[in-house]
């Protein structure tokens, strides 16, 4: 594809995604996207088989990009947890730089043609897969804790996939802030350090430490001219 | 509203909700909905007017489960950490056993009457304050930890929300066991221990350990006979 055709092609899914964002996939018709962009009808056919063709584009461009991220990441050969930290970076960074596609590639799956979405479906399991092997990894290496690989990419999925529903791009969280803040809560929880609540430890530590205090006095004592 | 009128609208609700889970809620069609009950859509709208009550009636039915339940947990004496254990206890089960009341809330926002939809968002944004408010609570008690309370809020929500995108009430997995597993990464996240982590700290412990070997073997030489 030459460049240009591929930058009139671009506008047009930028400008679907908009509307379809704003009215609802059905609510949007061929002729409003048409007329958005200035073009005409039959010109619009010259890049996209109808209306599902142009759905079909938007989800699919929107999952490569999360795939490849996915597969460069898990090529590259640094440990799970930093190939974990980049993926969430990332996927947070998409969500927040293509706030439209993600919307109508999370909010239209139903309205996809039936072939499409099966196909589309395997390509999200891949990628579901692919982050559970680095879960999988970590827990291997012993980086992570043992949990449940599947639920916790449910989990994290979950987490930075709902940004959508309230992220405001124009807001003042950045996707940076926001990555940092749920990379934190995703590795260390909620939970302030066992230490710090469980009043037992602490007493225990205490005691050791008056032990030695204890014993370090008297060794002086014994010793003293 | 007498007992019999009562079971009535919630069937009318119930079979609703399935149907434009299935096929969304432009595509369905109060016919589709009287059709499907087995009633006349003349007493359907003895019940709602029309197609966009009964959407505002699944919202608002679903927000107030979700508000009633947060409320009565605030309200009781139970530290911040417990209470939060509830409210996601609930709100993952809420998910799994009302799903398509769930689909319809989370995926037609964008249908509801624009003066409800105010509304909605309203009650919504009193839901997050609620659950942040937890979350600065345990905070303040130094049960959690210094996190931003608004991202967490986020962040959680997203997690056990995103279920009804994935989770098959039919499937193996129960509400207890994905609330259980959810909540264990949410309290302790999912890097292992630092002690184990750090061969730094692994190693000074293993270094004063060799240490108290040493010193309570010389003590003994020293008070050997």
């Amino acid at each position: 594809m030459n460049l240009k055709r591929q930058a009139v092609r671009e506008r047009i899914l930028q400008a679907a995604a908009d509307l379809i964002c704003e009215r609802g996939y059905r609510a949007t018709t061929l002729d409003d996207i048409a007329r958005h962009l200035g073009m005409s009808k039959a010109s619009l056919y010259g890049y996209f088989v109808g209306k599902d063709g142009i759905l079909a584009a938007i989800s699919q461009e929107t999952m490569g990009r999360f795939s490849r991220a996915l597969q460069e990441i898990a090529r590259s050969p640094l440990p799970p947890h930093e190939k974990l930290r980049r993926v969430v970076h990332h996927h947070v960074e998409l969500v927040l730089t293509h706030r439209s596609f993600l919307t109508v590639f999370f909010s239209e799956e139903a309205s996809l043609p039936a072939r499409f979405a099966r196909a589309m479906a395997r390509q999200k399991d891949r990628y579901d897969k692919g982050v559970e092997k680095l879960i999988q990894e970590g827990i291997r290496q012993g980086v992570f804790r043992e949990v449940p690989p599947r639920l916790v990419v449910y989990a994290l999925l979950g987490m930075v996939n709902w940004l959508y529903k309230w992220c405001d791009p124009a807001g003042p969280l950045g996707a940076e802030e926001i990555a940092r803040a749920y990379l934190d809560f995703i590795e260390r929880g909620l939970l302030a350090p066992k230490a710090f609540q469980e009043p037992q430890l602490r007493r225990r530590l205490l005691r050791l430490r008056r032990e030695m205090d204890a014993l370090s006095q008297l060794l002086a004592s014994h010793s003293a001219p």
